[in-house]
């Protein structure tokens, strides 16, 4: 197909398709004349995971082209697809270090943060220079900063909470496929604006089974299940 | 304090105050002289949570101006805090229609979609036009198109995992606060990337205890459901 029905088909602007082409995120199009150049359904599927990278990922092109490479040439020797993916999103090597005991205490050089503290005492995988660790670190610290208190209490229950959606993140982590990585990329980052509106309606939910057990104060007396 | 020094406490560029300035979203400076203002501590908080809005909840001007409308003004009528700020948050009333069983099925004028469909057989409250509902469901499409199936028995899986986040979240609703919407609000938003590096850390956490149950067998051979 030409650049033109690329671009329909999969709604991505002809200027985005081009510059993504010379960031050479999307392989060159199979020249057919001097001038136009012909694409297939691999460019289709390429072109969509791009923009379900930067769309729902909110990845920036630099990223986007680490977990291209990634799922492109998946290290043979990383056995393990989820931390794979893991490094791949967050662009470290967390994963890698991570894992056993030996790495839940951070060596002497550095000093161990609360929330590295917090996140050792709960028996989670972590270890220094952990790009995941440094995001809660920030997420946490941004929510004090915004006058939100979350106390070790309060996000231990989002952590036992947190912990049921990974069982069913891990349980869905493909065995064997050959595209393994590329899913769970795809997967983690694709489930997040789900996880988000699943969140909001819950939140109704649980507000109006509690207002509702209130003696049926309004709004909402109708009880749920 | 002048403009420079709301930039420097705020880490805000002069320039990007000065855009929240004409757009309205930050209140003027008591003017000082015919050339400068003076901002005080109500500006820098301004400012920090018109940025948290901005970056950590990726809202758009638009939406930023509704959520500090809702903030600054809340409907006294509407005595429901978590509704009202997520209505602030997604722009509509779901949640004021939402509640009973009567909304729990959408007139016979529309269509009711597999995903409102599985949201009423679980009970949650939803109605037509809810805007979390539409949320759920192009996100539940996306991941379709993006390769990644998510049938109706691991959305529920995933919607019994979110209901304990959000059992968190409402006990941390603030009653009869004056600033309730707006720690809802920021609450909701400022824990979502919490909440994401906290999947992140629990899922290698689940995984590498998978693994460690299937007598080291790398990298996980037990059979998943």
């Amino acid at each position: 197909m030409r650049i033109s029905e690329l671009s329909a088909t999969t709604d991505v602007p002809i200027g985005t398709i081009k510059y993504y082409l010379r960031e050479g995120l999307l392989p060159a199009g199979h020249r057919s004349s001097r001038t136009t150049a012909d694409y297939d359904d691999d460019h289709v599927e390429r072109l969509r995971l791009i923009r379900a990278l930067v769309r729902t990922g909110g990845l920036g092109i630099a990223a986007v082209r680490r977990v291209l490479a990634v799922i492109d040439d998946p290290d043979p020797q990383r056995l393990d697809v989820l931390s794979t993916a893991q490094d791949a999103l967050t662009g470290g090597k967390g994963a890698e270090e991570a894992g056993g005991a030996e790495t839940s205490r951070a060596p002497e050089a550095r000093p161990v943060g609360p929330v590295h503290a917090w996140v050792a005492a709960r028996g989670w995988p972590t270890g220094p220079g952990d790009p995941v660790l440094e995001q809660l670190e920030k997420a946490w610290a941004a929510c004090e900063a915004a006058g939100i208190h979350v106390d070790d209490a309060m996000m231990a229950d989002y952590a036992d909470a947190i912990e049921q959606v990974a069982r069913v993140d891990v349980a869905a982590v493909p065995q064997g496929a050959d595209d393994a990585v590329r899913r769970v990329v795809i997967g983690t980052i694709m489930m997040e604006p789900v996880l988000s509106a699943l969140r909001l309606l819950a939140q109704r939910h649980v507000s109006v089974r509690q207002a509702g057990k209130a003696a049926g104060v309004a709004p909402c007396s109708a009880s749920h299940r």
